[in-house]
Order: structure tokens, then C-alpha cells, then sequence
């Protein structure tokens, strides 16, 4: 089956955006609080767990979008491949409610951090496997981007790694390995920025 | 009436989405454990039936979807019974969460299996629908997938069967049912693959 | 502003489909049930509502479609009436779980039905004022479909009628009520057909 | 990057539907109540707070749509500054659900007040920085709507303003802020009739 990227593209977007706006029902809404304020203030982990997580799915989406901008035909197995992506993506609210919960909680918390970092793990793996499958099949991308798809890998695999790092470290701490998770998405912000001042439409 | 699938296929997408993204609330965030770890990995069943569940509405959705681009014009009654198939995978995450209850769980562990194969058949009955549907008004379908009607009726009829045959199994074991309706998900996933390298449009 | 009335269709779209997916959220999945098979069962009124309010909620949008189709500018108080009909749309998830949990249960599903039955009014009575601005400013519309115009408005009146009744009866009657609003989903399916039948594209 | 603005209206469309649509679990069903007329009619806030953060999320839709046509090319900058809007806008049912359960009681009513304050000011002044940005970058819009921009972000600062007014009168009386924060979506609804009289594109 070859199709165009229509409708695959509206499930994908479908599927970010519920997942990035199931994110608020981690966030507490206490019933009965008697001190709101410091009930709220307490719970700082779920504000910066939704933060990173939606600034990071924000990201694979801009990612996944740049990516499918340079598709000229979609095969069979990069549809299966992006619905392992999206399966990833789709799940994150569950680690983030995780984290929410427990982040300052010693031994929980590191369970927390784990599982967090295993699913960005296989989120951005699942990614990197598209390029690896558009890079093995080169046409199914627009002929002048496939001298860039090297590159394109080879930047995709960044992610990966640096989130198989910040889960061993969450054995180790969860706030410093959350603190990994954090620095992943502002760099990624920021690397984007570098790479689209200098136009480049697939990477 | 007889309308573009445009706005069908964007209710559609926007249905399998959600349904998909759902799933994810029917996953273990447990309050105040002391054993984080133990607790997860005790919630195994929840994972597993995540992934068979995302995995066939997924499976569900690329069918859909190559059913749709055959499609010339859409009559009255193809829209209601999409509408009844959107109904039954909406309704997916309700027995995704009673299996993760209680698959484990002796007699309880059948009823939760009995829910899940019922819906599971419904949904698959409705796609069948459909197919009978266009075999018998052939002129809603683009003209050179006409010839094709019958097989991929045929096809589709292998879904109830089996959601049948699990369902009358998980009278008796509740996890032997749900091997089966994981295997019906790995079987079609492969059988797709396998027409799809055929390249046929319709099936 | 007079504007293109595709992203108002998208948006409209988005909020049907998550209305009609939000509603499994209040069906039953009981904690540590050791009676799961009667338990569920015990909860059929879940799924009766269930049904009619999805159906109720596809009828509203296919007759919403089919409007928007004969649109051929939409002006500001058409969006706002529109905006005005999703917020009762999205708003159905509320009294269905209501009518879900209270049906049986004498004065408190009074209650629930009158609840289900004013949502419901004031979500057909937002339909019919869309189609009384567009018979106030048939510019808006389509030129060969104005002469329909006040056949649909006329048509768009009984939604608003049976659902006032319906809520009158509910005052004394849940179980009654609720049967009018399942016949009043019943109805409109049917006489969709009817009209669909005779290929009108307005009504 | 340069991009369409097409997949960011997808995910911009779909994050505003989902937040509109979240809005309903805030919503009271209450569990086993004998007094349900009474229940639900104490929780006359949860009403209102639904009401006033539907309208106000959808005059933002509006607004962000109204931009998003006079928007040519959509650069790296203009789709973080969108992030950042969809960020708050789908944080928007959190705030809620702490004035439908706050807003009457003294001290935690005034805590409610400020987060919904907060996340509304939060929510407007990133739609302004759209504006500033495309001030400085006014080739990113067509070119007849740029003489418009001053006058687009001087009123686009007028939501900022009121809710930061809001936030503050929060810390004294919860009721008075979120009469306020009501009046304020009354007045956008009502600038924007105004505006929209006098066919403006980009305002």
C-alpha cells in the first residue's frame, strides 16, 4: 500500500494534541483543602513534569511534521512505524502522572524517573527508526532532500541516547535525572532553532 | 443525501484518536505506594491489554482508512454505518480497563474478557457491514476496485469470526482469550503486510 | 468577519468527536467488584445512555454537516451561534453520567432526566436559531438552496419541542423521559433517512 | 524552517477542541446523593466557571484563527509563541476545576482565583507576543493587513491588562476577580461583534 500522507498526518495530529491536553489531569485540584496555596505550591513536580513533557511532545511533533513535509509517499512500514511512534507519544501522560506523584520520593521516585526515561526512550526511538527506514528506502522522499537523510539520522539517534543515559541516572537520583529530561527538551528547542535559521527542511 | 467523505473521515480520525489516546488513563498511577515498583510490574495485564488495544484500533483505523480512499461517494447509509462503527471503537477503553482489573481474577477475569471480545466483535461486525454495504451498491465504489468487493468482504469476515471464537474461549479462561485477541492483532498486522505488498487498493 | 468555514468545521469536528468519546468515560469499571458479571449488568442505564446520547450527539452533527455544506460564507453571529452549539455538545458527557448513575432512583432521576433534558433543548434549540439567522440573512446560504430555507427551519423546531416535552414528563418520570429522549434519537435517525432519501442537501 | 501554517492549524484546532472538551469532567456527578436537585444546584460555580472558560477559550480560538488568515509564512519563532498559547490553552481546565470547587470558600477561593488569573494572563500575553513578533517580522504577513498590526497588538494587550487587573483584585475577593474575568469575555465577545461590523482581517 502506498498513500498519501493525508490522513496519516490528522490521526498523528489528533494524537498529539489529546495526549499533550491530557497532560492538565495530572495536575491537582484537591477536594477539601483547607490551605490551597501551599497544597498547591507543594505539589511543584506535576507543574514542571507537565512543562517538560508537553514541551517535549511539542517537539517530536515539529520534528514528525518537518519529517513528513519530505515524504512523497508513504509505504506500509513507515505507516506501522509511525504508529509506534504515536503509541509511545499517546502513553506519555501516564510517567508524567507518575512523576508527578512521586519525584521527591526516594526509591519511588526513582521507579517514577525509570519509567519516565523508558518511554521517551522508546518515543524517540520509535523516531529514529522512521529516518533508518527513510534513509533505507530513499524514495520515498522528495529527490533533493535525500543527500540530507544521513544527517537526519544521525542527529535522530542524539535523543535516544541521551534519554537511555538520563534512565540509568534515574536509578541513581530522579531529580537529577529529571533535570536530564528538562535540559533534553531545551536543547532540542534550541538546536531546532539552529537548524531552521539555516532552512533546512528535512533534519 | 450523498456527501464527499471529507468530513466523515475528519469525525473518524478524530474519533480513533481520542479513543487511542484514552487508553492511557486506564494505566496504574497508584497514590502513595510504598513499593512503586512492585506495584507497576504487579499491573502487567494493564500494559499488555494498552497495547492490544491501541494496536487493533490502530489496525481498525488502516483499514478504515483504505476503505475510505475506494470510496467515491458516501450515501446515507454507509454514514450510519460508520457511525456504528465509530460508536464501538469509542467505546474501546471501557473493556481495556475492565481487563486490566481483572484479567487475573478467576471468574471476574472471564466476564472482563467476555466485555472485551464483545466490543471487540461489534467493532469488526460494523466493518464487515460496510463491505456488505458497498458489495451491494457497487456504484459508491471507484470502478476499478469494484472486482475486488468480494474478497475484501471476505476478508473482513475473518475479524468477527475470530473475535467470536475468543469470546466464547474466555468463558472458560479469561487469558487464553486474551492470547487470542492479541494474536488476531499480530495476525492482522502481518496479513496487511502481506497484501499491502500486493499494492492493492481495496482489501 | 466573514470567513471560510473550513477550521470552524475542523474545530467543530474536534469537539463532537471528543464529546461522543468522553461519554465512555462513565461507564462502569467497579474496583475489586467480586460479583463483576451482575455488577455490570446492574449498571445497564450506563449503557443505554451510552447509546442515546452518542447517537443523539452523530445526529446532531450530521444534520450540522449537512447545514454547514449549504454555507457558503459564514458571518460573526453565525460562528457565535455555532460556538454556542458546541458548548452544549461538549456539555453532554455531563448529564449522561447523571442520568448513568440516578435513573432508578426515583426523585434523584427526575432530577438526572430533567438535567438530560434541558442540555439536550438547549443543544437542539442552538441548532434551530443557526438555521433561523441563516433564513434572516440568506446571502450566507447557497443561491439554489434558499427556497428550502424554511422548510428546515420549520423541520430544526421539532428537536427543540419533543426535548421541552421530554423534560416535562421527566418532572414525574425519569424511566419514561429517558424513553422519549431514546425514541426522540430514533426519529430523527429515521426521518434522516426519509429526507436523505429524496436527496435534499438543506433540511 | 518556513512552513505552511496548515498542520499548525491541525494541532492548534485540535488542542482548543480538547481543552474546550475537558472542561465537562469539572462538572459534578455526584455519587450516591439523596438530595441531587439540591447537590447540584450548590455547585452553581462549576457551572459558571464552565461557561466563562469555554467562551473565553473559544474567543481566543477565534482571535488566533482571525491571525492565522492573514499569516503568509509561519517561521520557527511564530510556532514556538504558538506552542507557548497552546500551552496555556491547555491548562485552562485546571484553574477551573479549582474555582468550581474553591470559589465560595474565603481564603482558598482567593488562591483559586489567582491560578485562573495567572494561567488566563499567562494565555493572553503569549497571543500578544504573536503580535509583537509579527511586528517585527511584518513579511511573515500578507502584505494588505500590515498596515493593521500596530493596532492588532495595542488592543491585543487589553486581555493581559484586564486579567493581570483580575489576578490582582483575586487576592482580596475570589467573587469579584471571577466576575471580572466573566466580564472580560463578555467584552472580547462583544469588541470582537464590533470589529468583525467593520470587516477587518486582522485585528
Amino acid at each position: 500500500m502506498r498513500t498519501r500522507t493525508g490522513r496519516l498526518e490528522a490521526l498523528s495530529d489528533g494524537i498529539f494534541a489529546i495526549a499533550m491536553t491530557l497532560l492538565v489531569l495530572e495536575l491537582p485540584v484537591p477536594r477539601g483543602s483547607r490551605h490551597l496555596a501551599e497544597d498547591l505550591l507543594h505539589h511543584w513536580p506535576s507543574y514542571a513534569a507537565y512543562v517538560v513533557s508537553f514541551v517535549t511532545v511539542a517537539i517530536v511533533w515539529i520534528n514528525h511534521h518537518r519529517q513528513m513535509d519530505g515524504v512523497a509517499i508513504a509505504d506500509r512500514t513507515l505507516l506501522e512505524l509511525n504508529l509506534l511512534l504515536l503509541l509511545f507519544v499517546a502513553l506519555v501522560p501516564w510517567p508524567t502522572g507518575l512523576v508527578s506523584e512521586y519525584l521527591r520520593e526516594g526509591d519511588q521516585g526513582s521507579t517514577a524517573a525509570v519509567a519516565y526515561g523508558l518511554v521517551m526512550l522508546a518515543m524517540a526511538a520509535s523516531f529514529s527508526l522512521t529516518w533508518l527506514h527513510l534513509m533505507r528506502k530513499p524514495e520515498l522522499v522528495e529527490e533533493q532532500l535525500r543527500p540530507r537523510l544521513p544527517v537526519a539520522l544521525r542527529r535522530s539517534l542524539v535523543g535516544p541516547v541521551l534519554y537511555a543515559g538520563g534512565t540509568l541516572v534515574a536509578l541513581v537520583s530522579a531529580g537529577a535525572a529529571f533535570a536530564i529530561f528538562a535540559a533534553v527538551a531545551v536543547f532540542f528547542a534550541l538546536s531546532g532553532r539552529a537548524t531552521a535559521g539555516s532552512a533546512q527542511a528535512v533534519d
